[in-house]
């Protein structure tokens, strides 16, 4: 059973343990992969950012991170961002933040979500996403240099936060 | 004749004129209207960004910016934003700063160029856009709270900068 609560600074080792990996691979984050762990962690747990941790047991899996997408006139609309530890994937944890970040998201009055760059090579999450009620609104032509499979694609995702609307 | 040249620390008088209206507006950037002109620099002239200035014999007419869209595995992608003077538009002016970025991207060797974020209230700029070989790649749902026009949608454009893909 997983419990999310927000992150504190004594999180970072873990965190970092979480973020480095999926930095490293590049396969998921348009991130530089050699990130060091100052700039991913000020990046991930910036101040314009809440940043969420979720547990298994008191073992830290997975981490996500929410904001205001844009600001202005485009702040109603939420942006999130999740990790899951590598030895916790395909059990749900992902999942579970995602339901997690909506509900968060709502209750902070942003009235839909969107993810700025799904790399289309990622099927887990955009599958995950769909099945959470996120839709492709964009395609983003060749705008992924993957490390293994070289120029992909990148979706944008979008869904409405509001209850009339699912 | 416009003629196009890097921002100097000595234009910021001269930007500060040009983007305050276009804050204060609040109907085609995703900006805090209330934004000061400090804020409003730091983000225009940040480091991360090339600035612009367009000058019609001399004076600064528009301005544009530069940068990769995004880091790591998608920093092939360019992004640029346009503002124009309120009393210069309709000559011309965001169409020779686009068509300049346009080169200046494909010289600093980036694959593609993308705005994430153009108000489809903003007729004049989608169909400019349109003209220079951009495509509509998104539509974000009612992702802009126009002051006006209330919830508006925004597109996602796109184009190539291969000389094979026009």
């Amino acid at each position: 059973m997983l419990s999310i609560r927000p992150a504190q600074p004594s999180d970072k080792d873990t965190l970092w343990r979480i973020l480095e990996p999926v930095i490293r691979a590049g396969e998921t984050y348009t991130l530089p992969r050699d990130m060091d762990r100052e700039e991913a962690l000020s990046y991930w747990m910036a101040p314009d950012r809440l940043c969420f941790v979720a547990e298994d047991q008191e073992r830290v899996v997975g981490t996500y991170v929410l904001r205001a997408n844009q600001t202005g006139g485009g702040a109603h609309v939420a942006n999130c961002g999740y990790m899951t530890a590598s030895d916790a994937t395909g059990r749900g944890v992902a999942r579970t933040m995602c339901e997690h970040s909506l509900e968060i998201a709502r209750q902070a009055g942003f009235l839909a979500m969107q993810f700025n760059f799904v790399i289309s090579s990622n099927d887990r999450a955009v599958r995950l996403w769909r099945h959470l009620g996120f839709e492709i609104v964009g395609r983003l032509p060749n705008a992924f240099q993957h490390p293994k499979q070289g120029y992909v694609d990148a979706f944008v995702m979008f869904r409405s936060l509001q209850a009339d609307e699912g």
